[in-house]
């Protein structure tokens, strides 16, 4: 298969380009390299050292003999987008290339509208594209378990039968987003749900847990396609997080009492993911919603778990329930369903104590670079 | 109360200006002047000859000593906006100022992600300016019925309460709007739920159906003070189409079967929906919503009268079944419920063959306005 993979040079998009190609497919990456310049904005780093994206092709292109071609630009810049379309002709197309930080979203007016416009014009984009140049080209778009939130209810895989009156329908699952970032991907979603029926376009949401994890076998094989890793309260999530903070012998900070619960995802199960979806295209004319997640943990389980590991590592760790920067249930009842990936053939990596171990030994070797200012949140909801 | 009407200069932000005027309130206008732009771009107009935005008040000023300032500039400047906030202080800010044509939203991709753009960002900026220059300012916005979409459930007033799996809570209804446009809104929506709790503004959601008629007690005092009208295949609405159809003896262009129903409404409620709002405020962080329509029909039930109506008038009316421009459903169930308002002292003004005569007798004056390349629909959703 063709495929590009948008947001090829970020956390999630690199290791499943690498995977992707390996796996034989013709794999090319748009990224407009936004990840690396939003670092630089907020004075931040990749735990681990990441080489440019040119170099990082070249490596492989060395290691396997594969080419992964790199156009480096924008979504939202169209006639860019439209030659790109023009010169792979995907089969699909796997759309990472979104601001993804719910801290970043909420830093101020510029960076709420901005997350926003650059999400939503960025996917309605790439969906006038793959109707204009490729209508048979299969969307997987990156949605967030974010966009349910925490409802009293059984959380479905997007859509929910609802008995009302008397009457029945199948409707799209109401969504409760908590922040500007995970609102833009609810606007994503209802966007492409329209278009497919409209147009006729397969379109597969899958809505990711947090991913943690770092390296997969692609990744390993040579320093310089080491995946970046992020610690800092902006763009770092809760179990990578605290791995970092017990390997640098800082509080694990979790925030108010840590009951919040969120499915979570090995990074080798992310690109296996994509490649399922790849394998299994939707039908013309669906939007197929998968929830993208193999476990349910509350923070506190995570900081919990963690500790343990780091203790029997021989570091000293502790819990600080600090002051929550969101505005959000810290208790609550949660059950979201995850079959659909699994029946299609996911055979998920679980969260043990020897992964987080392997995790944790990793991170020690470049705990150095942390640049501690960055590690308590100062981006507040309220 | 000191009242903003953002969206002052247009079909239902003008009226809505003069007649909380004349209630006493002091009312200041926003608007960019984007709808007469368009007219300009769709080589379209008003069927009635409009005044300036400046003449207007200046006429208002004459005929009642009350003075309503003007503000011309965009939502999406937020400056602009901020120093409005900072001038006027209000109580409460309606939110009329939006594209609000389902089809020039779908024109082409550019007017896609206009309207999606240019709605949000407005929105986000005036929850912004309330929030940092006038917190306890009431936000008014309009919305549409059609965010609802046509579920084969009844539609409730924003909230559904939900069983699943034996367990209940009551989350937003889900939402299937049908264009670019209504899918801005729903946006919009969903932004405004999130920016209510985490910031504990007062926000009222108006899902307001189909407007029909065109003067109010107040836009009739002066023929400047006259109120625009919109007929073309692009920002006109159905009954009012017909209405203007029938006068020009024009077949009546009712989309394919023409079981489509929707919720309409008279100006006359609109202006009156938005006082009963604005002198019941949501409380402080209550996102509330109410379904600002009056009788549901269908499209082929609204085609009937008009023709019965002019018929009685001695004009000749054929309705014409066309091809459906727009992709939706062209027989469904449809029963929303639309309580809230009339519970705080909404009496409507029903469509009697009447007031269909009424604004057919006003539509003849200015028949020979009509230009009749613009009757047609040109705009395809597929």
């Amino acid at each position: 298969m063709r495929i590009i993979v948008a947001g090829g040079d970020g956390f999630c998009g690199w290791p499943t380009a690498l995977y992707l190609s390996r796996k034989g497919h013709d794999v090319a990456i748009i990224d407009n390299l936004a990840r690396r310049k939003w670092d630089i904005e907020l004075r931040s780093n990749s735990l681990t050292p990441i080489a440019s994206l040119q170099e990082r092709v070249e490596a492989w292109k060395r290691l396997t003999g594969k080419t992964i071609r790199t156009f480096i630009g924008d979504l939202t810049h169209y006639d860019f987008l439209c030659e790109v379309m023009r010169q792979v002709q995907p089969d699909a197309f796997v759309h990472f290339a979104e601001q993804r930080s719910a801290p970043y979203s909420m830093i101020d007016r510029e960076h709420a509208v901005f997350t926003q416009v650059n999400n939503i014009v960025g996917t309605l984009n790439v969906a006038y594209a793959i109707r204009e140049l490729a209508p048979d080209c299969h969307l997987i778009k990156l949605g967030t378990m974010g966009e349910y939130g925490q409802p009293n209810i059984d959380i479905e895989e997007g859509y929910i039968e609802i008995e009302h009156n008397g009457r029945k329908d199948v409707l799209p699952y109401p969504k409760q987003p908590g922040s500007f970032y995970h609102l833009s991907k609810v606007h994503d979603s209802h966007n492409l749900m329209f278009i497919s029926k409209i147009w006729g376009l397969r379109v597969t949401d899958l809505n990711q847990g947090v991913v943690y994890g770092l390296h997969t076998d692609e990744t390993l094989m040579d320093p310089v396609l080491i995946n970046r890793l992020d610690y800092d309260a902006v763009f770092g999530t809760a179990l990578n997080r605290f791995i970092i903070q017990a390997a640098i012998g800082h509080e694990l900070t979790v925030y108010g009492k840590g009951g919040q619960t969120r499915g979570f995802l090995n990074i080798t199960d992310t690109v296996r993911c994509i490649e399922i979806s790849a394998e299994h295209p939707a039908d013309r004319g669906e939007f197929r919603v998968f929830n993208q997640f193999t476990e349910e943990f509350s923070v506190l389980d995570l900081a919990e778990k963690v500790k343990r590991v780091a203790e029997q590592e021989g570091y000293m760790v502790n819990i600080a329930n600090i002051e929550n920067p969101r505005i959000e249930k810290e208790s609550h009842y949660y059950n979201a369903k995850n079959t659909k990936l699994q029946e299609l053939g996911l055979e998920p990596n679980l969260l043990t104590d020897d992964v987080i171990r392997g995790i944790f030994r990793s991170v020690l070797e470049h705990k150095d670079r942390v640049i501690l200012d960055n590690v308590m949140p100062t981006v507040k909801w309220g």
